[in-house]
């Protein structure tokens, strides 16, 4: 293979040093472009555990088009709140939801200080190791339990409480961090859209202090962009210091019919992205595509009993039923774990 | 007065080109530059109706210490979280609340579809030109008056209820529209904050949604960042169509103890800067400042009777007496708005 020919160097001495000159010039100019300009260079694929297909496809399509300036889909930037529901879609919730596991790991904890427990349900099917049992008292037993587990110290008392929790948990099926549970092509997707001009936003049944204590370094997502299940909060001075206290009274349930209604109290502007993965999620994902302009609603189906798990409509913990009829009609998108994706978790890499 | 003496011109015609290809690519590089570092421009007084005083020179050393990197009170960008109150600090309160004004103008409007209301309390006071005898009954009878007309519609026909009388109405003194009546020296400060990357929030006793209808454009503060009193809605299907309509139930009075609950139920952070007028921000200002870092407390003091009222502890709206005693112990900086402003309202500029 031959060479490119080299240029014949012609002109004074004048001309070289100009020469010279320009090629200093012309290397500050191309810094500054690359200073100023860094995402003109072509950007690697921004979705690599998504497998190329239709369902890919679908979703860079919608960011390109409502990002195209100019565009009839075009969305401003303030717009583009794209709303992710937490336990199953942006990590796992099997066997059961992991703000459940740190309730029954606290009351363990908790018990020598509660001898009374042992007598007591829910308490004491969780200390006989029977944390199913403790959870077919329904609701009224969910409420004993969150109540002892998560109210009467300060916020930032929980907060703490729950990072440690954190990082000691481990998963009962993979050994692994309860943070680590988390999927892969979903935290890409969540930095494509911020990389696109978008908030993204936690939208969860869960607890939103719960979710607080993660979202930031786990997700990507601050704190003021958590909704989730909420506690009333008291503020009082403790020892002369300003704290707010959980109280075991509801302010809101963030799940159903609760998760439009968060979204309209602490966003206040209707969502054209959202995704979710169960009967939870119907009506945000429903609040979110009515919006008269262009709209995105994802549904992830757990499809994949070998990577993680396949559940839906008979499953107690994230039931999909009717938001997985209503999705054709709908134009929801609907994911297939073991179809969509490449990776689930990012231990598989 | 004698010209520069031009550059004699020597060279051949190639080198006089290559001058020209040089020209060229110095004003790229310049545009360039200018493109690419706005910043680097020494920047104009960012606080210009703030006399050059001691107030103004705490709030530019606060902002500078925090900002600069390295620095032993440097905070990063994500705890820059700033609180502002908003009747009568960024905007005016007198002779009432604005929204009062809002809601007195809806009875009046709505009244030919309530013939009962002449015989009704506070209505038939307020149907009789009394709105102040009208609000003798309290809180009884504020809470009716905020049911008629803040509740039962979704919340967007309320919001486009809100811009359209602020399109229309005007201030029985200054004869300007109500979002005329913001401070210019505080919407200077808004901006300084948010230039020096602080999220800018209001944090106020007004209900969320008449603030949400007018803050962007008004403060440039997104719905996100808006928390006020809050009102629950319910999620219907209104034809079909998902809405979402607000009901009589109070979901967070944001006064007083209320403020800090807001700010940690909505922003799920501790501020590092609050401001405030009245008593009704004491515990903000309080929350705020008892952080471990830096952080600053304002509260405006209304002095000008001239400009604007002079009122403090003996004013039934926007009472100040509680918060300005305990600022010099607490280290809040109190503005003087006869002695620190050059300017009040955009408009006598």
């Amino acid at each position: 293979m031959r060479g490119f020919p080299l240029r014949k160097v012609r002109g004074t001495g004048v001309l070289m040093r100009m020469r010279y000159k320009l090629s200093g010039l012309l290397s500050l100019v191309v810094t500054l472009v690359l200073v100023a300009c860094p995402v003109a260079v072509k950007a690697a694929d921004p979705l690599p555990s998504w497998k190329d297909n239709g369902t890919k496809d679908a979703i860079m399509e919608f960011v390109a088009k409502v990002t195209r300036e100019g565009g009839k889909d075009y969305l401003p930037p303030e717009q583009r709140i794209a709303t992710f529901d937490n336990d199953g879609t942006l990590w796992a919730e099997k066997p059961i939801y992991f703000q459940l596991v740190y309730a029954v790991d606290k009351v363990r904890e908790m018990a020598p200080e509660h001898p009374e427990w042992k007598d007591q349900e829910p308490f004491a099917s969780i200390l006989k190791g029977d944390p199913q049992k403790a959870l077919e008292g329904g609701k009224p037993a969910l409420m004993k339990l969150m109540a002892a587990t998560h109210t009467g110290m300060t916020g930032e008392e929980f907060r703490s409480s729950v990072s440690e929790w954190l990082e000691t948990a481990r998963h009962p099926k993979t050994k692994k961090r309860y943070t680590e549970m988390v999927y892969q092509p979903m935290l890409e997707l969540l930095r494509h859209l911020r990389a696109n001009g978008f908030k993204t936003y936690i939208v969860s049944g869960g607890g939103i202090d719960f979710l607080r204590a993660f979202s930031e370094e786990t997700y990507g997502i601050p704190p003021e962009q958590v909704v989730g299940s909420t506690l009333k909060a008291g503020y009082e001075l403790r020892d002369g210091t300003p704290v707010l206290v959980k109280q075991a009274e509801v302010a809101l349930i963030d799940d159903k019919e609760g998760k439009p209604v968060g979204i309209y109290q602490y966003i206040g502007r209707r969502p054209v992205f959202a995704a979710g993965n169960s009967d939870g999620d119907l009506q945000m994902l429903e609040y979110t595509t009515a919006g008269a302009g262009p709209s995105f609603g994802l549904l992830l189906h757990h499809t994949d009993s070998g990577r993680e798990w396949a559940y839906d409509r008979h499953s107690a913990v994230g039931r999909l039923d009717k938001a997985l009829k209503q999705a054709p009609e709908k134009g929801w998108t609907v994911v297939d774990m073991q179809d969509d994706w490449r990776v689930v978790f990012p231990f598989e890499k």
